[in-house]
């Protein structure tokens, strides 16, 4: 047992545990490294009103200059699944300013070796150690939805898995883990696991954001300063990171473009190179296909970051088109049908493996879909946390496939392979489980639904009445290219509705309306009531609506989180 | 008084009047002619188990040869203003079979002459004459959703405006107009009206159609064929007409295209001539911007053809693209934000007017929006009905826009000025009424939202359960270019979600999806259930999903009327 500070709404706050794992225990697993490995610190949660803990997305590890091969577990599956056991269980969460560990050596209980713990690895005896813990978690198997992933870890200890996944690090997860004890690990055999060299390279953030998760770094941009700006100044755009940032030197930079066809051409471009396409600027929001996730997550827990309305900013991107680069680069625009672009990132997850996600070779040949690959933000190089000193800017689609600190594009008759594309990013019914919900057969989600979200006043304001009405301002948007043609706000449970007077909005053509819209309406109280619960709706120039309640648009990711936005406010006559 | 046959489910019912007004009496009012008046006989309802009477939207009167300048009404809105009237007096509608009309002649009342009449014609006092009958309407003129069309029927008789709107031809309306009775017009100023050579040329249609409203004709496929066939026959595609159908010869007719610019450009085409550029097709479901209106109507009345879910066809269309016909006729493509392309088609109105739309020019010269300039349906001529000899498909959007009988085409600085493309196919929100509601600044409905219908079973039916399900059929929709990507069925009030597991679509890139699905679910049932209620939403690939109920997305025009579609069915185990 340790004690870890943590501090609530401090944006920093890590439990980390240096270890050096002997080659020869890392065999025992599937974990093999040549020289040092180097786990990933645990990554803190901040606690605030809305936030819950199911978190973090992001996993790695790496050794000094050498690539661990290992599972890759998603670690927001594991973290949920087992939120859903603690549920299952009553385990009520401790105070959050002391983290009770597990694995303390316990009084009168068998002792094991690592080799005969080693012995249990499969679904019929599947133990794990956790410092002086031996654990059969044997029936926990099924709750465990990253399904097979969980596997790799069998006869092991986790403490590996688990820096890298450094969201189990709660008390409620050592709580349950301890629920599965069964013996000590023999004192020879207990290693000291921890990591914290991956992150000191780690960008300055401003200090506004609201920190979801801090390793990888994961932060939302406050409601007022959304509708302060209509582009997002860059500092406060919100940050979504899978892995640590890669510093990349824009010299240096080069963007390999390789299109399999007939025969396989590749091309490789400088940033100087690039500039021999023309430069345009598109104007675009960026949004997490989990924007608005806390929201979802009252109605059922799902799993990912609890983003509130922040995961969602609008910027002016400068660079080239991403057509322009793909036609030089021999694409042949007739023969697109079925093709993908693969977008790979510099950053790296814990098995040695790029970010890399794609889109439909159709979308990105598209003139009209003004896909971008961006050097600039709102005028400047892109910042480290965007993608310095490239990355994809896919218009209306998820932030995801927008893929940054881009260092190549490949053209291929398949999607993506990466556990991103194929295993995240997909949406199902409400009545799909991690058991049942078929990735493979679900459609990635390439472009985003209709929402919006009341930014001022907050949830639980008290706000002044002025000539019987309340001013209410928020954003709005829409994916695909589709424009806000009106936002109407209710005070009294839809009985009546108030559109937004002023839309602020960029001018574009129809169906490529890629940036987002800033509103503001006055909606009338009346002079008894007290307290209102307000409604906010966006209708897009498909004359798409948002969904009144989540429950039927529920998901297990909780993605596409786009019901009404309501609000409860204390109204001052 | 007279008798009007009018048979349940019969499609042609005519109440006929033939009339020759004088020059004299017309000039009376601001309906002039030259030669001879031929009034619209009245438009007959179909009664069936869904349909309301506030249907045809369709208006005109010409004519032998020579066109009335009148006023432009909106028949629709007429009616359904009276039909709030009657519900507002609690008027009882009466006996479908026998229609009692108004104006007979009663004792005990003033006579008034025509010319006593006319001098009543304005907002402070307005009389109205209909056969014997004159009326003191002035306090109705409010409720009037045309406004100020009114007016122009001040001091005169309505009978040539009710020819024309045929729809005001019942007896609720007829009792209502009662119910202003002030006087007998003088026996001298009673002239009959009627007319019916504007519809000796309509094309014969399949009797399988069910017939909204027979003048103009508008008529839905019921939904079994809907799914019977993936591409609807010809004969079988719902029609909506707004006036009688014009009689074109494809041989010498000409497609006039204007070019408005630093100088006016024309250029004229033959059929034969659009040869020249490369021939096309493209699968697009048209759908009229009102289906499934009978729906939003239960919530509250709207204005508009009670469309149940059969203003929905699919179908291939053969032709050019608009796209290489705007370039050829000297468009810009550099040079194309704002402007809009005025589609005017051949059918006329009763002020001479054709009828006329227009789409966005961007919208026309984006190469992936697929607009088409058609000349056959399926592989065959256009039928007369859907726009023979030459029709503009714009696929995703309203089937408004996809003008038939199109006879010019003019690249504007302007929206088309027309009454359909100003006063109509634009929403708003649930609190708009009539009187509140702003055409102007409302953007008109160029894309339509996501929305499905189940089609087999029908609501009512006795359903067999097989190996403990239900088999679900139906069809979705989305515009815009956005594909289905699911399905879903609740049997059970939304707890349990049925993801339909059969979609036939077409293959179609991505956001050029402009076709319509059709799908397939089974839907487990309890074995107790003697009853249940099926509901169906669909998901588009924006990942937009129909709303959960009507009362949101409510507009006083019923059009966009996409929520789930939910039926009652009784089940035998």
């Amino acid at each position: 047992m340790y004690q870890c500070s943590e501090t609530n709404k401090t944006r920093e706050t890590f439990c980390d545990i240096y270890f050096e794992m002997s080659l020869k225990k890392i065999l025992l697993g599937t974990v093999f490294l040549r020289n040092r490995y180097i786990g990933l610190s645990s990554v803190s949660t901040i606690t605030d009103k809305k936030y819950r803990f199911d978190e973090s997305e992001g996993f790695l590890f790496r050794t000094k200059g050498k690539i661990l091969t290992a599972a890759v577990f998603s670690s927001v599956l594991i973290g949920a699944a087992v939120n859903e056991q603690i549920k299952d269980k009553n385990v009520k969460s401790q105070s959050n300013d002391v983290v009770i560990e597990a694995g303390e050596k316990l009084p009168d209980l068998p002792t094991y070796t690592a080799e005969e713990v080693s012995k249990h690895g499969d679904k019929n005896s599947f133990w794990v150690t956790y410092k002086h813990g031996v654990y059969d978690v044997t029936k926990f198997l099924p709750s465990h939805p990253g399904g097979e992933q969980i596997m790799n870890a069998g006869g092991l200890s986790i403490e590996p898995f688990w820096n890298v996944y450094g969201m189990h690090k709660t008390p409620e997860i050592y709580k349950l883990l301890e629920s599965y004890r069964i013996g000590n690990l023999h004192d020879d055999d207990v290693i000291d696991h921890s990591d914290d060299e991956l992150w000191v390279k780690e960008p300055v953030r401003d200090n506004r954001l609201i920190v979801k998760t801090a390793k990888p770094f994961n932060a939302e941009i406050p409601a007022k300063y959304q509708i302060e700006f209509f582009d997002t100044p860059n500092e406060l755009f919100y940050v979504r990171q899978h892995m640590p940032v890669p510093e990349l030197d824009a010299d240096d930079h080069r963007l390999k473009v390789t299109v399999k066809g007939s025969k396989i051409r590749t091309e490789e471009f400088s940033l100087r190179d690039l500039d021999k396409f023309r430069r345009v600027t598109t104007r675009a929001a960026l949004m997490c296909a989990g924007n608005r996730r806390s929201e979802m997550n009252e109605v059922k827990p799902v799993k990912g970051i609890g983003w509130m309305g922040g995961a969602i900013s609008n910027a002016v991107w400068g660079g080239v088109y991403l057509r322009d680069v793909l036609l030089y680069s021999g694409v042949d625009p007739e023969d697109t049908k079925g093709k993908h672009v693969i977008f790979t990132g510099a950053d790296i997850d814990a098995t040695g493996v790029n970010f890399s996600t794609s889109i439909p070779l159709d979308m990105a040949m598209n003139p009209s879909s003004g896909i971008l690959l961006a050097t600039t933000m709102n005028g400047h190089p892109l910042p480290p946390d965007h993608g310095r000193p490239l990355r994809a800017v896919v218009p209306g689609a998820p932030a995801v496939r927008s893929v940054k600190w881009l260092q190549s594009i490949t053209v291929s008759e398949d999607e993506s392979p990466s556990h991103w594309h194929q295993k995240d990013y997909r949406a199902f019914n409400p009545s799909k489980t991690w058991e049942t919900a078929d990735f493979a057969t679900a459609p990635p989600v390439y472009s985003l639904p209709v929402t919006s979200a009341i930014c001022d006043p907050a949830d639980g304001d008290v706000v002044s009445v002025k000539n019987g009405a309340v001013q209410v301002r928020g954003y709005a948007y829409s994916g695909g290219g589709a424009k806000i043609v009106r936002v109407d706000v209710s005070a009294d449970g839809g009985r009546s509705w108030w559109e937004a007077r002023e839309l602020q909005a960029d001018a574009a053509p129809p169906q490529q309306h890629y940036g987002w819209t800033l509103w503001t309406a006055s909606v009338p109280v009346a002079t008894q009531q007290k307290e209102v619960e307000l409604w906010a709706k966006a209708t897009d120039s498909n004359f798409n609506t948002q969904p009144e309640r989540f429950n039927d648009i529920w998901n297990i990711r909780g993605i596409l989180s786009n019901a009404y936005h309501r609000i409860k406010i204390k109204l001052v006559h």
